[in-house]
This record gives structure tokens, C-alpha cells and sequence, in this order.
């Protein structure tokens, strides 16, 4: 993934421009240690050591599975305004988590990109109404190890 | 409540004894700043400052909302298990949280007591398989404003 995490870097909206956007918006992010590795209209994925966000017994602790999930279809929304010029703030509005076994290692939160159908009544939504809604499914991982599947209604307002 | 706390402060698996055990446990934690207020088997309340759980914008990061509503339902189970000798650690298995309004002071997490009879549910399970599952619901609070419900299925595996 290197290297085309490499081509994002360059991107105005892409894994520098979130970087810098998740850890000036959100301190607890720094804690959390997230890092974005890949960032694009189709795709997402963002990071966090095991270090940090540990229980006492070595397995990662849900509310900070929760955290990085939550960010991970924080940033979709977030690069999908600004790439299109719209100035908005997607903020959660409800979500369902589940915890499929305990994971130990680094964890990464993959966004299930949404389909372009939904993507384009966000899109009318916004456009007709200045807001919107958009459902985003993220899943993390331990490795190749499906640990934890989040589902989160964003809402976005046009200011 | 300060009489209450100050009561609960002294009994085997109150205040002091939740505080301490969250906070060896759960290192993000002490990042979200969560303090235990008050700990009893009819009523358990959380706490964190807005200070370092606040977006850029001043509202309290979703996430930080979770993590201490995920705490106030393991400090009950935990409470529960320790009371009664029994060795085991409780998990959050599922959760669905709703966000009601945003949140600008502290915040505050308090436990919906589980029905007796749910209570009695778990008890039974655990005495007979060896593990239980209970349904715990979460009011996050910011001063009177109700921002955040919260509801989560634990899991307990006795050692």
C-alpha cells in the first residue's frame, strides 16, 4: 500500500490533509495514536498501535476500536465535502458496533466503501436540502483478522 | 451526592475501588480524564471534563461519548462480579448508541439500573454455564441535557 499511499500523499485531500485535519479536530486522536494510511474516494484506512488502547490484559479496548471506526467514516465525509469545494461538518448521529473476537495486535479501521447509489443520494440530499445523511460500514482488523464491524449514520449541514 | 460518594468511597467495590481498577486498566482512560462519581449495585455514575474529549468546535467527540457510557456498563458488571467473589471479566459484545444533542460541559454517564429480573438472568447464567450476558443502557448528561443513550451487551466468562 506504500505506494499509493505515496500518490495520496500529494493529493489535496488525501492522507496529509487528514492527518493534519483528525489531530487539529480531535485531541483524543493523538492518544489514540491514529495515523491515516490510505486515503481516497473508493477507499479509507486508518491505524492505531495496540500500545495505547490496550486493556491491562493485552486485547484492544472497544471504546477505542469504537474511536478509530468512528473517525474512519468521519474522514470519508470529511474528504468527500472538501474535495467537492462544500464547507460542512459531518458529525455521527447514530451507530452500531460489534465486537467479533478480541484483537492484540495493531489495529486498522478499513471504510467499506459505500455504494455509488448511496453516495449519490447523499450527494441530491445535499444539493436539494443543504443536508444530508450517509450510512458508512468500517471494519477493523488485527492483522488479517476481522475483529470488530461498525455501521454509522453521518449527518452533514451545510453552513 | 457528595455524602453518597463520600459513603460509597469506603465500601469494598465503590468509588475508590472502580476508579482504581479503570484506571490500571484502561490506559485511554486517564486521557479521557473519566472519573467515577458514585458506585452502587442500584446506580453507577461516570464522569469526564470537556476539556480534552472536545472537537475544535468545543462539542464532545463522539467517541469520547462512547467510552465512557462503555465504561459506566463494565464498572457495573465489574462491581457485580466483584461483590460476589466471582473471578471473571465482563466485555462489551454489541453496542448501539444515539446521538440526541451535542454536548459542550462535562460529561456525565448514568447507568439505567437493569431490571431485577435481567439481573436474576445473568445470575442464574452464570452459576449454571459458567457465563452470562446482560444488557446494560447508558444515559450520557451534559448538566440537565440528556445528549447520548447508550446500550450495550456485556459478556462474562467466569475464569
Amino acid at each position: 500500500m506504500s505506494a499509493a499511499t505515496d500518490l495520496m500523499d500529494d493529493a489535496p485531500y488525501g492522507v496529509q490533509y487528514l492527518r493534519q485535519r483528525i489531530h487539529a479536530e480531535f485531541p483524543l486522536a493523538r492518544h489514540i495514536g491514529i495515523e491515516v494510511e490510505f486515503a481516497a474516494d473508493h477507499g479509507l484506512v486508518l491505524s492505531a498501535p495496540i500500545g495505547p488502547n490496550a486493556n491491562h490484559n493485552g486485547s484492544a479496548f472497544g471504546g477505542s476500536q469504537f474511536c478509530i471506526a468512528v473517525l474512519t467514516g468521519w474522514a470519508w465525509a470529511t474528504c468527500y465535502l472538501a474535495a467537492r469545494q462544500v464547507t460542512a461538518d459531518a458529525v455521527i448521529q447514530e451507530s452500531n458496533i460489534r465486537y467479533l473476537a478480541p484483537a492484540y495486535g495493531p489495529l486498522r479501521a478499513i471504510l467499506q466503501p459505500p455504494l455509488p447509489e448511496a453516495v449519490d443520494k447523499f450527494r441530491r440530499m445535499l444539493r436539494r436540502a443543504g443536508r444530508g445523511r450517509i450510512r458508512l460500514d468500517v471494519e477493523v482488523h488485527d492483522g488479517a483478522k476481522l475483529v470488530t464491524r461498525f455501521r454509522g449514520v453521518f449527518a452533514v449541514s451545510i453552513r
